[in-house]
Order: C-alpha cells, then sequence, then structure tokens
C-alpha cells in the first residue's frame, strides 16, 4: 500500500488539501467538475484515509449504517450495493443490519449501532412507530429514510412514486382488457398504502367499480413472500365471478399467486393476468416472464447516497427533502393477453 | 421498555445471574436445558441487555461483522439472516458489509469494522490473498471462514463439500445419458476449485476423458452472474461436436447458460441437460424448474453462529475447525431427460 496522502492529491490536481478533504466528506460547495477529478485520482492512487487519524481530525467515524427489513428478495440487497458504491468513493463504509422487518429489532439494532459512533443511518423502517427515531434524534444523528415514509419525522425520505406506480400496473390490466381486476396488498406502510390507492384511482378513472372483496390482504401483515402470494390467490379463486386480473403489490407475492393459478389448472395471461412491482432481476426468466413495474433500484441507492451526504456536509440544518423516483412500466408475458 | 434485569431472570429461573450472563454470551460450559430456559425467558420478558453497561462490564461491543462478496443472489443473504437470528439469541448483532468480491474493498472494510471495535468477524473472504486477516490476527479479534476456504489461516471454516457437490451434479448428468458433459467454471477460490474437482472425479469414475475444451471460464473471473453463463455458453455452442449436458457451478450461472441455449433455438433438457449448484429459492419457479444441487444455507447459517459463539467463549485458543455439511441433489425440470 503506497503512502498516498491527502496533500499529494491535492498537488497533483493543483486544488487545497481542504478542497480534497471536503469532496471526500461530500461537502455540497465543491463543484462537480473538481469532484469527479478528485475522486478520479483518489481511485487511481488507491487513496485510503487513514481511519484514526481521519477520525480524530474530523470526529466522524465515516460509517453510515443501512438498516433493513429483507434481504433475501433483492430490492434492498440491490439499493445496497449501489449506496455502499457511492459511499465508498468518499471514504463512507456502510454496515448492514437486517431488522426481519420487525420493529422491536429494529429498535435494538439502531441501539447498538448507534452505541459504536455511525456518522448517519438510513432507515427502511418496519411499521409505523417512530419511538425508535427518537433515539436518534437525542443523538443528533442524522437519518434518511428509504422506501417506507413516516410524515411524523423530520428527516429526508427516498423511494418511489407509489401512487404512480399502483395506477400504472392497474391501467395496464384495464387496457388488456381485464374486466375483474383484484389487489393483493403490501404492508400496511407507505409503499402498500399508496399503491392500493393507486390501484384505486386507476380503477376510479376509468369509470370501474371497486369490489371490495378482490381487495386481499395476506395473512401474515409481515413480510411478503412466494408463500404469500399463493395463499391469497387461493382466496381470490374461491370467489365468483372469478377475477382475471391481479396486480401484485410486489414480484415475490406475483410469483407466488402465478403458482396457485397453474395449481389451480388455470392459464396465464389467458384466464388470469398478472403484474408486479419491483421488477425482480428474475422476473424475466421466470416460467412466464413476469410483467412488472421498475422502481430504479440503482436510482435509488444513487439518492440515498446522496441524501445522507447531504446530510452529513449539513448536518445542523433539519432537511425533509423528498427524493421521489418515477416508476416505469415493464410489459412482459403474464399481461399480455392481446398477443397470444 | 420494562426494566427487566439479569437478576430477575436469575432468579425466575432459579439459576445464578452468572449463569444467565455466560449463556448470553454463548459460554459453552451451560447445559442445553439451562440455555433453553434462559432464552426463552429472555424473550418472554423482551429483556434486552443495556449495552453501555454490558460492554463496560464485558469489555465486548457485542458486535460481529459479517463480510461477504455478494448479496443480490441470495446465497450469503441467506445465510446472513440465519447467522443474524442465531446471534440475536445471545445479544450479538450483526453487522453486514459488502466487498464486491474485491479483495482491497475488502480489506478496507475489514479495516473499518476493526476500528470499530467488532468482537468477531465471518469472512466469506474475496480472492486467496490472505494479508487481509494479517490485521484481524494483530489486534486478536477472532474470525470464521465462511464457504470459501484459505488453508493458510488458522481459523474454523464453515461450508459445503464442494468436491461432493461437483461429483454428485456431474454423475447425475452421467445418469441421464448425456455423452458430452461440460463444466463452467466458478471463480478460483476453494469453492470453484473443488467443484471442478469433483467434476473430474465423477468423469473418471465413470470412465469418461474430460475434453478440457469443455471447461470454461466465464471472461470476468469475479462474480458469477446471469450474463457470465450467457456468455460462456455461447463459447460452448460454437465448439463441435456439441456439449449434451452442463454442471454450472452455481444457479445464476445456470439460468443465464440456459438462456443461451433458448437463445439459440435449442431444448433444455432435450438437447442439453443443466444442473446447477446452490438451490437458489427462485430456481423452482423459472420457465424450466432448475436442477441443481442444495447446499443447506440454513445450516451453513447456523453452523456460522455456532462456530462464532465457540470462538467468542474461548477466544484464545486457535481453533481450526472445519463445519463441513453434505450437499444434496435436487433433480428438477432442466436435466431430467429420461421423463420427458
Amino acid at each position: 500500500m503506497p503512502a498516498v496522502r491527502m496533500k499529494d492529491i491535492a498537488r497533483d490536481l493543483g486544488v487545497s488539501a481542504v478542497t480534497v478533504s471536503k469532496v471526500l466528506r461530500g461537502h455540497p460547495d465543491i463543484g462537480q467538475a473538481t469532484t469527479d477529478r478528485v475522486l478520479a485520482r483518489v481511485k487511481e492512487l488507491k487513496y485510503r484515509p487513514n481511519l484514526m487519524a481521519r477520525s480524530l481530525v474530523t470526529g466522524r467515524s465515516f460509517l453510515v449504517a443501512f438498516v433493513v427489513p429483507d434481504l433475501v428478495h433483492g430490492f434492498f440487497s440491490e439499493i445496497a450495493i449501489t449506496v455502499s458504491t457511492e459511499l465508498r468513493k468518499h471514504g463512507y463504509s456502510i454496515l448492514i443490519a437486517w431488522t426481519a422487518d420487525d420493529s422491536e429489532v429494529q429498535s435494538s439494532e439502531m441501539q447498538h449501532l448507534l452505541s459504536v459512533g455511525i456518522d448517519a443511518m438510513i432507515v427502511a423502517t418496519s411499521g409505523n412507530d417512530t419511538s425508535a427515531f427518537e433515539l436518534l434524534e437525542e443523538r443528533g444523528t442524522p437519518y434518511v429514510l428509504l422506501d417506507r415514509d413516516l410524515h411524523a419525522l423530520k428527516a429526508p425520505f427516498v423511494g418511489g412514486d407509489d401512487v404512480l406506480a399502483g395506477q400504472l400496473a392497474t391501467q395496464h390490466l384495464i387496457d388488456q382488457g381485464c374486466k375483474r381486476i383484484a389487489h393483493i396488498c403490501g404492508p400496511s406502510m407507505s409503499p402498500g398504502l399508496r399503491r392500493l390507492e393507486g390501484y384505486r384511482v386507476a380503477m376510479k378513472e376509468a369509470g370501474r367499480t371497486v369490489n371490495e372483496d378482490y381487495i386481499v390482504t395476506p395473512v401474515d401483515d409481515g413480510a411478503r413472500s412466494f408463500q404469500h402470494g399463493f395463499e391469497a390467490t387461493q382466496r381470490l379463486l374461491a370467489l365468483k365471478p372469478r377475477v382475471d386480473g391481479i396486480f401484485c403489490f410486489n414480484d415475490p407475492l406475483a410469483i407466488g399467486s402465478m403458482e396457485a393459478i397453474f395449481a389451480a389448472g388455470l392459464r396465464v395471461p389467458e384466464d388470469i393476468a398478472i403484474i408486479g412491482c419491483g421488477n425482480h432481476p428474475m422476473g424475466e426468466t421466470l416460467r412466464l416472464p413476469l410483467s412488472t413495474v421498475d422502481q430504479d433500484m440503482k436510482g435509488l441507492g444513487e439518492k440515498c447516497a446522496k441524501a445522507v451526504l447531504a446530510l452529513l456536509a449539513a448536518p445542523v440544518k433539519a432537511s425533509t427533502k423528498k427524493y421521489i423516483l418515477k416508476p416505469l412500466l415493464v410489459v412482459r408475458k403474464t399481461s399480455q393477453r392481446g398477443t397470444k
């Protein structure tokens, strides 16, 4: 490891050491061109700040916690990877903690993370309880809410436009000629509630009456998985008249839903069209490639990193900035009724 | 949060506070029955140790780092979840760090984690360089190697029997009547090298000559993904005589391989049978359900937790114990030639 120092980088580029330091801390008053040059040189020289010295000088740990309810379905993992890659450019590491979508586990993990002196936190919160965040506010630790919005909190939020996502998916099923469109709900947090709202908006705009029996919530109001989609679809299949389109809160639910339809001897999309949400990387390789709504996981990760760096650069200024990404309809086989 | 104390739990169960404390630290000299009773009561009362007091008394942070090369393909995420669940029972939190399968990133992440005073580390290492581990040894921080074995290191190892996994997969293709069996290799670390060895052993035992052209390595010797499987299979398809069976190092490669076969207008398994390894949770829902070798991710997570707790209970005793799990053949559609 060559002993590259911050001042070597500054001299190479003809800027001050303070500028290099500010870039590494994500300070906003350095222009994009200079930021890019410094980061490129840092990468080229494999410059690694002396952690101990850096912490002594700055009073920071250069650690950002990333607290998420799920790691298996890929959504938060993809975001974590982008956040990690982006923050690393500024000398920060992220520590990922998994909460099993349980608000008590989340509280204890957050408490534990604070005890090691992290600089900031990104939280995709479990449940609507805000008490765990009081600890962060007491300690003055800045945080960003990801995916799940809590209005009561004065923090930046990074997420998708979930009402629009619900509208796009439902409108697509209407456009495919579906007459009896069901919705399998997500957990009772902002993404689930807003996608349901989008479903209702699209139905109303198309002049459709919503049959409340066609709105089903999986038995266990926790994580949403294949099994939950399977079980909720079995309940839908017992209803008369039978539904002919299902918008599922996410792709794992949609995959489970499809399995239940196949298991009942029915066809997708001829008998029942399916659309999910999230654009799971494996959706394309499924038995029937899955129609979905893309949430731009890379964009979400980039915005998270940006929001955190902004807080770290000016931690005293409370921010409730919303970083909202536009969802995109992705039409594949499970919903294309006209083309079969 | 009720102010439950360790001594309340001890009194309730008629054991000493020292016993409760030992159970929470995973100390080995407490019997299973007592351990179970204490943990059940801890859960019932939602006892949460006072982190600060606990650290002052024990000199520990009760944090275990989990350093992994990948989070998207599900394998390490599934293991992380089990490790987290198991260690939480003993009051430990795990902090997950992602290395992008890059040994330099790994070094810097490990250094950063050490700076916050973690008690132990579980590492699925990137590359075969052992220098990053010198830091751990200097600091006396115990660690467990996961999935990727490095003989040079004096540490416990938790992983699957990869030679046997390669044998099972290859033997299965032989049993299905495949005559020209190819192997798409994994990275040049123990799992990749040992599965290749298993392929050679099975071929030899069946009296087959290995055609070295049929052993291909994806272009980029890093992470193994759909794209790599696709590209490697395109190279295999250009060879004459054409292969009729492919054992892929892992399931993501196998899915990419299948896509390349479909894209070339060929059939799976009639023209080319495919088997992967890892039993990815979505393998069953694919266009063609994927044959694979199950590695028991839950078992690997449990063994990791066990190995770490053993080190934490007796950190001075160097251990090179191997926790090796038996792989299991899972036959689905992509390799069943006789039954179509």
